[in-house]
């Protein structure tokens, strides 16, 4: 008895909780990417990599803390799968950077440019936006344009990511020597043009919810 | 008053005269690739860029215009969610064919192989296909085949392209000397594939609509 | 009559019995892609080739007998979309490793290092808690555990996967002399990267199914 009464519980709460916190871990990561592409040496790489790894770890256990209570909770706030694709889209933010922050241990670059640090703040700023719009789930039904508002800005900073990608390729090709230099840095500074598109594809994701309760 | 009654009646009409306008943005963005992927000189590139930088701007208005009629009316032809995907996934082909032409100007290659204009004319079949089925979804629920055989269609060329683009990359590693022309070359088709790329996935869109009808 | 009846039939055994074929082919090219990858000449790879280019016509034609019958039938197991949306990722799956086979005999390169092996191998696994959650569909309702845990199984191979695909990119820069070469093995890999990215999509399709019926 008491466990039916548990699982027909409202608990949206719960579920505005958890994708808060899988927000605050973006913003973690985030942080911490920024200071790795400004590393000198293979040891402080090492270091952020396995500050950014436990990061994921969590992200991990709190995605999986979400599906397992939309496995049991019979009312949600809104479409349970709606809830599950937007935490599995925050997650891939949090292993786009890890992976980034993999490749600088991995291959070890000679020198990570300073259009990196650009890259990290640009997603740094866009998971700022998405822990906001996260933070409205609660009360969009009633002002859905501050909600909108920050979709729009993470979808900006997207733009701006992808510019800052471009120019940091025009500049490595034209001060290109080491072809597997060109391409280490190339597939490093990728995975943070990459994080920016999934901090995209969250707000796209927001943007369908929205779109259901018009 | 007005305004509820304004909401509550059906505009069909306006999403399918969007998703239309939208479907002709894509038409002319790949008429200008065509001729941009053609030029020979860095001005004429930058000049073809700009053209289609305004599409892909009036494109994002559309987008936008879309999302907010479907915040502001009641009744929808189809699922809301599936108009909204539909018109951002349709928004995808525009920028990666805007990315494609500012390639084209920031990395400035020697020269741009035939095999771009040949992805370019597929990309150009799959946008003619891709409105005729967006002009079909005022209809496809009593006439489902056509719509059907144009993404069938779209399927097919999307396979052409991805064999042009991969016989583009032979050629370049046959003919190869400059490492860094074939990552910039290679970056550069790859927009054009990933835009017939992205046609199939408004196919795959549009048989889930059909899917949902059936 | 008749035709309505037939219709209104559940034909749950149908859609269960496609993906399960879908499985099953999804089976025998990562069998294929296990030999591929060992090959050292160009005529034995083509054979291979060929062998997964039928497998993958096979494949197009059940996904499109998938998308009939969801056209033709009124009572489904699950929402139609969700089959549609299933079977098409599967496809995806045998889309990508039918694609590192085109380029291993395309690009012709002059060595295949072991770690493509060992990324084939855990294609084939992931293929098989894939073809095994697919037959837990019919009755998951019931008892949701199993096809959990082999959704998570899914998942634990592909962070497998990137591992291996990392490793084998440093060797690569480590060893390299030929920037050709390297673009040449970074790219067939990526494909067999990529089946398994697939792989987590389609379990991640099948989290979504297991949450709308929690």
């Amino acid at each position: 008895m008491k466990h039916l009464f548990e699982k027909m519980k409202p608990k949206e709460d719960k579920f505005f909780d958890q994708l808060h916190q899988m927000g605050e871990i973006i913003i973690s990561v985030s942080d911490q990417i920024i200071d790795c592409v400004k590393v000198s040496n293979h040891d402080d790489a090492l270091k952020f990599y396995r500050a950014i790894k436990d990061l994921e770890h969590k992200a991990d256990q709190v995605q999986n803390e979400i599906f397992e209570a939309l496995n049991n909770t019979f009312i949600t706030p809104f479409d349970r799968e709606d809830i599950n694709d937007l935490s599995a889209t925050m997650d891939d933010i949090v292993d786009l950077i890890t992976s980034c922050a993999k490749r600088i241990v991995l291959y070890n670059p000679k020198h990570i440019p300073e259009s990196a640090v650009t890259l990290a703040l640009l997603v740094r700023e866009a998971a700022g936006y998405l822990l906001d719009a996260v933070n409205e789930l609660a009360s969009f039904k009633k002002r859905p344009e501050r909600i909108k508002s920050l979709c729009a800005s993470i979808e900006e900073t997207e733009k701006k990511a992808d510019d800052v990608y471009e120019h940091f390729l025009i500049n490595l090709f034209e001060n290109a020597g080491d072809a597997i230099e060109i391409i280490k840095l190339k597939d490093i500074l990728h995975e943070l043009e990459r994080a920016a598109d999934a901090a995209q594809a969250v707000g796209k994701r927001l943007k369908t919810v929205i779109v259901k309760f018009a």
